[in-house]
């Protein structure tokens, strides 16, 4: 080891077991010289995570509870701390510096607010945090101390062409989508769609969740939604395009009518990588060089929101604001979940989106707790709708 | 007129009824409450100075010599300057917050390096500061004082690309060309290319030096040596493509393998806006709105050696370094100059360019003297060599 290690830059992962968790590994492996990994989180998965704690000998690990570890006798040997209570723990450690939160839906939120209320750097993969929170994580980070870059690639992008320049020049921002593997079929075809046709997108591989949210374009209305809380942009000011090979990620339009675009590969790895180093960059041994002649036509196309309900119905809670997006993505997650435990068909995920976001009608948000209540009702309006069916 | 009048910032325009001028005039115009042109200045081109001094009512007025007055007795009221000295005295006013160096040509060189140390603000439109005096303009930079911000649209997106950013984590910087008229010309075609076809550029409408700079692409080897000076990079780090729509203007990639471009609408209002009003940009109303689903497929192609030797000509002088990029201009703008005047057939500009730079030897710069020396020198061979024809 380096003589210099009590000088490295602690990182806690949350949510390690996850794609972006394993990625934020890999990236930290190739630049350990920089930085150590001082706690790793993860729900139920064990033995991956024990894995994990071997490989970067960690101060602490957290599961979802003590009874988790009664599954072995072999646990590595670390501080072993459970649920909530834990993450908070790690989080506020004076050791880490830097949190990365790739925890999975909304308890991703109390964890993001404690870690910028703690004065931290603050790399975010959790989507719900900005999504069902945005404005409280808007409060904290106007409250200073903690700072926050975003992990999503569209987001990152967006971070990278609007850095050095005041929020107020930028006229409009662009994300892109992939479109998702359902990008050419007929409407009447989305009815057909097999679990497996839905969990196999064609440009990044992700976790099951994240590649149904592609799917439905769900996704992009949670990103746009985040956009809108990150880069305090109107909602009239934000708009995605279907753009297949996901080279382009952003573009950023400012009031002059310049337009910056960010583009690179489709791996994770590069956004984790500047979140980390950011305000710096780092020289990336599995970089590959940029070619614009070896790049297929780079062409785009609208969102047909005939096709993608979902996204429609994602953009209307954001813009209905307070409660609204909480709701929306609350029944999102309960829809997928049974989705993809093969309880309903693809189409019947907007339907209980839609039924649910009608049902209950969105209020301020004032404090964290307006914001679990609101996601806790729309969950369970969504589960007694699965279950109707 | 605004009662702030005093308060606006002062724009001297070198170069003014040129293509170049006469944009930022009109960019001028629509921000008035910020803008006042100072001092406006052209070589021979008497009626449309006037014309401008007229609208603009400013202060001074430059041209070539006392003699291009006598052609007219209806002269606008303005303090007349004449030649260089009267350059050297309009960069030089205190009036004179910014100085627009539109001016074509190595006489350019002088006139930004005073423009730097009086501590102005250089809206640099003159490519050749940069290719034949780039080491120069560096030390002036370096000695403090005065700020440079490119007017091509090419390092204009660069810059914007790199702004906030350390230099070092630039990797790479790739530049792109239109193809100019003979994109898809056979070789054996450009034998027969007329001025006519030479001087219609497909995107942009610019002078005709410009314009056959860029159907031979020496427009583009000079933006890379430019490129080499302004950014301080590498030319092994430095490259073009052929990119026809002029969208995407450039692209800069960095160490950790992200990509930022900029793009805009082929107009040089835009870089020019961007020059004035940088670190800040303001709201122009001749904006068009960007939609990424209207544009054509966005595509690139290596630039053709073979067929475009100017270009190579243009990247070989600039790795050479010292003199030798001020012997490649000045030979390009004598055979560029011939062609024009019909003395010469399209494929000799690169036939003279060849042979000049063959026969002088490059040396280093060690003062502006040097520079103009080898400019002359070059001038001088190219010149017999078009009188050998």
């Amino acid at each position: 080891m380096p003589e210099n290690q009590t000088q490295k830059i602690g990182v806690a992962v949350l949510g390690s077991t996850g794609s972006i968790g394993k990625s934020t590994l890999s990236v930290i492996e190739r630049h350990d010289d920089l930085f150590e990994v001082v706690a790793l989180t993860a729900n139920r998965s064990l033995g991956p995570l024990c894995a994990q704690i071997w490989t970067h000998s960690v101060k602490t690990a957290v599961v979802g509870d003590a009874s988790v570890l009664t599954t072995t006798d072999d646990l590595p040997k670390t501080d072993w701390k459970f649920g909530q209570k834990g993450l908070l723990e790690v989080v506020t450690d004076p050791e880490v510096d830097i949190v990365v939160n790739a925890i999975v839906g909304a308890a991703g939120l109390r964890i993001s607010l404690a870690t910028l209320e703690a004065g931290k750097k603050l790399a975010l993969a959790n989507k719900e945090s900005l999504v069902i929170g945005g404005s409280l994580i808007q409060e904290s980070l106007n409250n200073g101390g903690g700072e926050l870059i975003p992990i999503d690639s569209e987001h990152s992008g967006i971070f990278q062409c609007v850095a050095g320049e005041e929020s107020r020049v930028v006229s409009r921002i662009i994300l892109t989508a992939s479109g998702g593997p359902f990008r050419k079929f007929a409407k009447e075809d989305m009815e057909k769609v097999t679990l497996e046709q839905a969990l196999k997108h064609p440009t990044w591989e992700m976790g099951p969740k994240v590649s149904i949210d592609s799917a439905t374009l769900a996704n992009k209305a949670l990103e746009i939604i985040e956009a809108h809380y990150l880069f305090g942009i109107d909602y009239d000011s934000i708009s995605a395009v279907v753009h297949p090979p996901s080279i382009v990620h952003s573009f950023v339009e400012f009031i002059d009518g310049s337009i910056l675009a960010q583009l690179g590969f489709p791996t994770m790895e590069l956004p984790i990588l500047f979140a980390l180093t950011y305000p710096k960059r780092r020289s990336d041994s599995k970089l590959r060089s940029f070619d614009p002649v070896s790049l297929p036509p780079i062409e785009f196309e609208n969102i047909d929101e005939e096709r993608f309900p979902i996204f429609r119905l994602g953009l209307e809670a954001g813009k209905r604001g307070g409660t609204a997006p909480s709701i929306f993505n609350a029944s999102n997650e309960v829809a997928v979940e049974a989705f993809v435990n093969r309880q309903i068909r693809f189409t019947q995920i907007a339907s209980i989106i839609g039924e649910t976001v009608r049902s209950i009608e969105a209020s301020e948000v004032k404090n964290l707790e307006d914001v679990l209540e609101a996601d806790k009702l729309g969950r369970e309006s969504a589960r007694e709708l699965v279950e109707s069916l």
